[in-house]
């Protein structure tokens, strides 16, 4: 067991050192726990019938393909920085929820966007169709990938709220707007890759609600809630939208610069499916050749990028991202709790802003 | 208000007149949870951005477009057949939570099973595939109307589990084995069809686990526990399970036979599915052309039809249906419930399985 390793110092005074290690501890019992969610599931209905095993062991081989586990580590962050008990199984359940929910919004926005490969492998609804065609199915293949991995996806979502379920009562207020703002800011993003109309207020805003508040605010939120301190909402909302969009104008660059090697995401997504992100919407702004080069036919990736860094605009996010990071550790400079924490949570802020995957 | 409809009689006595009268009453206030839940969603999102107004309003006309509410009745007459307080807000909570699973389950199989028509309406990934057509927007047309309604199908998934966060805490591990069991069975549903392999052992056990619990067993052991008598799982087991199958053969039947003018869905889907359904299995055992009719091209449903009469298993699903309607009502014979609630449920179980849409 990992329970001495993720208690509190025993003279109480956190350090660097205590902090990580007692944040580390907590999201080894994360995949602890969603692994042993998953083998229960397995084992109830792997014996119904194997194509049902065939179901849990698709997820699972998701849920373990290596995630970076940002919302997990944001939730753990905000319960202990409010002087949460470590050794709450609660909390655990509640972050392992949060990845489910994630590994579900994964599945169905590979779909929406049409995406071929995730953490270096192909796409759920990518094997699936694979699949139908390999054993020379009835009706159409990609019908059936996509039908499979919408219905694992929903299976996923419904875990998420199993978790959940066991999570402190505090945070489930937050759980729910978390929720439903995403499946929202997601059809917004569609609508407007769809549209393509250059609107920079509503790249910004989807950028928050599908990102910023999703992944950064809304968990840490979660965190502080579930331990008893909606004190801390205010600043730590402040800290997860700045520091969520600058994450999200991150995934911005990587997608169009990144090495997809390292992302295990095909590099410029982005400029297949029209997203408006803030980065093209600013460029198109700026260079009306951009959008012709996104949206005729016979241009390559490469060529989009080239142009991208002429307008300069890429330098621009890099700065808005070093505002961002900057305004959000201001944010918590003075939030009540823990040196310790507060040095953390600053520290997380330039770790999921400049990564590179 | 509906209060005074919906408490129980003065004297005690329960008769079949103050018995549907408490049940109607309820469920008119499930239909006011449901719009007064949607409404404030609706509030909430459309000040972000018009296109989330439009997200949650062409939810709102799904959930308002004429179901047959099953599952909320089962739920409350297994509610308050177990004694449980028609005042309590959270039963009416728990049967809306389950209509807006249903609604999610319904949008996500319409893509599943590339249906065109739900309730007599466009399902509603045709018609978001029609409004970017008409836009001529970016992208593939397919694409975004089946991604909006991967998403919407999400945020119904996410409100049913809002709403269940109201219900008596007694029913929440029967409604997380109802919400995997759909699931998995939709999975099991849709690889049996692309496989369409005859194995009637397969069409039974899915027929089980993706509709008679879903529909019946299990929403009626929520109401059962929800009013804190658990002892009554077995009995409402047996009935659900024998009541749920009967009514996913009715279900084959008039998929099969039925009048799409009144089922509001187009005949045949099955067919052009390759559904395996226990109707089409047990015809394909004894009569091989059933297959070529259903599997080669040129070959009208009509077709289908008469060569599926000629086998005479119509006949024999319509048998199985009246034994199972028998075992259903025998199994609540002896159930330690108010007579008046007994009658009730023998009642319904005839008219979810003889019905004509």
């Amino acid at each position: 067991m990992t329970n001495d390793v993720t208690s509190r110092p025993a003279d109480g005074q956190e350090t660097p050192a205590s902090v990580r290690r007692i944040t580390d501890g907590l999201l080894e019992r994360v995949e602890h726990r969603l692994r042993s969610f998953l083998e229960s599931g397995r084992a109830r209905f792997a014996e119904v019938d194997a194509r049902a095993g065939v179901v849990l062991d698709t997820l699972s081989g998701l849920v373990t393909s290596g995630g970076k586990r940002i919302r997990p580590a944001f939730c753990l962050t905000g319960y202990l920085a409010a002087g949460g008990d470590p050794q709450d199984p609660g909390i655990v359940a509640a972050a392992a929820g949060l990845e489910m929910l994630h590994v579900s919004a994964l599945i169905h926005d590979d779909i929406v966007d049409n995406s071929t490969q995730r953490r270096g492998k192909p796409t759920m609804h990518t094997v699936f169709a694979e699949h139908h065609q390999t054993h020379r199915w009835r009706g159409e293949a990609r019908r059936y990938g996509e039908g499979m991995a919408i219905l694992i996806g929903d299976l996923a979502l419904v875990y998420s709220d199993e978790l959940m379920s066991q999570a402190p009562s505090g945070l489930l207020a937050e759980w729910h707007s978390l929720r439903s703002e995403v499946h929202v800011g997601q059809c917004l993003d569609v609508t407007a890759a769809a549209e393509f109309s250059v609107d920079p207020r509503l790249s910004r805003l989807i950028a928050l609600i599908k990102s910023g508040r999703y992944t950064i605010h809304r968990p840490l939120v979660m965190g502080a809630n579930g331990a008893g301190r909606p004190d801390l909402a205010a600043a730590f909302a402040e800290y997860g939208e700045a520091v969520g969009e600058a994450f999200q104008l991150r995934d911005d660059l990587l997608d169009a610069f990144g090495d997809s090697a390292q992302t295990g995401k095909p590099a410029g997504l982005d400029f297949s499916q029209h997203k408006m992100t803030l980065l093209l919407g600013w460029a198109m702004q700026r260079d009306e050749r951009v959008r012709t080069l996104m949206t005729e036919p016979g241009h390559t990736p490469d060529e989009v990028r080239r142009r991208l860094l002429d307008t300069g605009v890429p330098q621009d996010v890099e700065r808005r991202i070093a505002d961002l990071v900057e305004r959000g550790r201001k944010a918590i400079a003075e939030a009540p709790v823990d040196p310790a924490w507060r040095a953390e949570l600053a520290d997380m802020a330039l770790r999921v802003t400049y990564r590179d995957n």
